[in-house]
């Protein structure tokens, strides 16, 4: 008889979004004539770059000739996009990290959610809260939790993102085995300085724990001061690995490019407590599950790097932070305590009340769509998120009904 | 202290392919001029459709517009792909399956190598020998097996394709629960008839098995009387999943795109014995850990299914299917005993002493690399494979080596 894994019955049905629909439903019946505008989304709107197409186009029309095709692929990517990424995202940071380190694949959803898999079920693990769901459910499938107990699984260490530390957590009193932490966060926006990820580092060495650091929005970064990847802290090569993507900066969330560094110094333990070399495992674990991004579109992700591209990204990321900017400024005039907007496309505000009262007044009063933070677990109870991924046109329309409703 | 998933230390390394590389490396040094010809190789060597590239390109010009952008597509595929994969694959063979039952996905290995995820590792496991190392490998990561005892893991349930039996194994005397069948088969090119594939429905639906049915090389069978999906027996809606593949078809081993047929109609069951919906379960795990496929790529894959792309995905099955006849009778000329080559694009040959004895006749006196059928499994012992994947220049050379050095 074909028994099942047991772990998803324990899942929680996303009702969140399901509720959000509802009431965006009863508010279009109610209200026919009125638009609304969704900020709630974390999708990117503006088109591929101009760079990324034009090297997307050629490779296509490679594989149209007998000597230009290209069939099965190096499961961790072609050393074209490798090599670029080392030198233009780590070298330029003085971060040591080598072309072989790099293991490009279709997704950052992907790699931070099958990464768990190369890890005992035993692990103890430490999730943000609030969180990117992604980290918590591939726990929860592979059964590394028990029941969801009021909105917290038994058996992972939560990290409690609160006004009181400015939403950075600090590391536990307790020891655990494997830290899942986001700089820019997501949904918080909530960026750690060089000291805060240097007790990260600390932390994880002292007790052999393993951070899985997802630097999806590193591009938004602004000020110089804050690190753009846990490489650039010393000894972060032996105790974390990190998650990068295409998706934010380059437009890439329907073309899907992204990719993982493992430095080589990075070690597990076996259940005997022999250091196994976690480079190694992973690249096991992709030369069997996986085989290899698509070509094209591995050579529209090498052209990012390109001068014409990396103008363009900056351009594209420019714009989504002008965005931030004119939310983040609107609710700060209207009196809310806010968090991100300046080095990341999200803005996280503080409500009186709970989330889904501010997310009905929104939608009720000025046609607004927002994220209300409870989605995004216990700690985010009381805040909503708004997303900067939008037009300029929709970004000045949400602002201006903001600014009245709340003014009034 | 983080610990490693220890049964990532049971995994063989792949000995075969670096013993091949070695044997090769040998031989070139010691006869630098002479010209290897590859026919191990299971990818595609001809460009990419012309259909397939056209559809691609104008997938990249949407790209680069604002309406016709897309950023995060349906995790399980765009309903134009759905749609036209189960019109054309299935309704046309009077399979009754579904858009919506169908996933869409970046590749057959990460599909066939990601669904045991949603079963129990208590699941006890039947896999054929000679058989696609992925079913195995990723069973053995994720922990239902035990050692591996000269060349066979301990707790699974091997299903012998031997000369006997024609390589297509029986149900065993004992249950199972989960059952991986692959035909057009990988390595021998064995195919079943609609009798043998009812022989395993029957079997799955009586033990409340589930079949797991990669369908990859569907596109070479020729004989109108062999079953293209095993959705053509009776009952397998409530007994199968299917994996499909546009690697080997229209040449995307580089493009990369693939689908699961996952009915609605089958269930596993939980611990106390509750029906449980497969469907939702892999819905589950997809939307999940997957973002979905590349949009330009899925846009490419839904041209295979235009009145060109057909006729051009003909063509190239075609001429592959030529290549494996040209190797087939050549071998058979040479008094070898084969299967496959007809109706799939390899060609099992059995040999009299091992099989890396011929392998080693083959490269020495003709300069052909062929793969040992012991890196298939224990029963692959005894056998070469040579593989259709090849330029016709290649084959014909090949066969023209082979007749010299088997006839003199």
């Amino acid at each position: 008889m074909a028994q099942i894994n047991d772990n998803y019955l324990k899942l929680q049905a996303s009702y969140l979004f399901i509720e959000i629909g509802n009431r965006v439903a009863s508010y279009t019946k109610a209200n026919p004539g009125k638009n609304i505008i969704k900020m709630g989304i974390g999708d990117v709107t503006e088109p591929l770059p101009v760079a990324c197409r034009e090297a997307f186009h050629m490779a296509i029309d490679e594989m149209g000739t007998k000597d230009g095709f290209h069939g099965y692929g190096p499961e961790q990517g072609y050393p074209f996009l490798r090599e670029t990424i080392a030198s233009n995202e780590f070298h330029s940071r003085n971060c040591d990290i080598s072309a072989d380190e790099i293991f490009v694949s279709d997704g950052s959803k992907c790699d931070s959610g099958n990464i768990q898999e190369i890890f005992s079920l035993q692990s103890r693990i430490a999730i943000p809260d609030p969180v990117y769901p992604v980290y918590v459910d591939t726990n929860v499938m592979a059964g590394r939790t028990g029941d969801n107990i009021e909105g917290r699984y038994e058996g992972l260490v939560y990290l409690e993102s609160t006004p009181e530390n400015g939403y950075i957590p600090s590391p536990p009193e307790e020891k655990v085995d494997l830290i899942y932490l986001c700089f820019p966060n997501n949904p918080t926006g909530s960026c750690a300085t060089r000291d805060q990820l240097k007790q990260w580092v600390d932390y994880a060495r002292k007790n052999k724990a393993i951070i899985l650091y997802d630097a999806a929005y590193v591009s938004f970064i602004r000020d110089p001061e804050i690190p753009h990847s846990i490489f650039e802290i010393d000894g972060a090569r032996e105790c974390a690995l990190e998650f990068r993507s295409f998706s934010k900066n380059a437009g890439f969330t329907g073309t899907r490019c992204a990719y993982t560094v493992v430095p080589k110094d990075l070690l597990g333990y076996d259940s005997s407590g022999t250091p196994i070399n976690i480079h190694q495992l992973w690249n096991r674990r992709q030369g069997t599950k996986f085989n290899g991004t698509s070509y094209p579109v591995q050579r529209a992700a090498a052209a990012i790097y390109s001068p014409e591209g990396k103008q363009e990204v900056i351009a594209l990321t420019n714009f989504y932070m002008d965005n931030a900017a004119l939310i983040l400024d609107a609710m700060k005039d209207l009196g809310f305590s806010c968090v991100g907007g300046t080095n990341a496309p999200y803005v996280w505000i503080q409500t009186e009340g709970s989330s889904w009262d501010l997310f009905d007044r929104l939608l009720n009063e000025a046609g607004v769509v927002c994220t209300p933070g409870a989605g995004f677990g216990t700690c985010g109870e009381g805040h909503i998120r708004l997303s900067a991924f939008n037009s300029r046109e929709n970004v000045e329309e949400a602002v201006k009904r903001l600014r009245e409703v709340f003014s009034a």
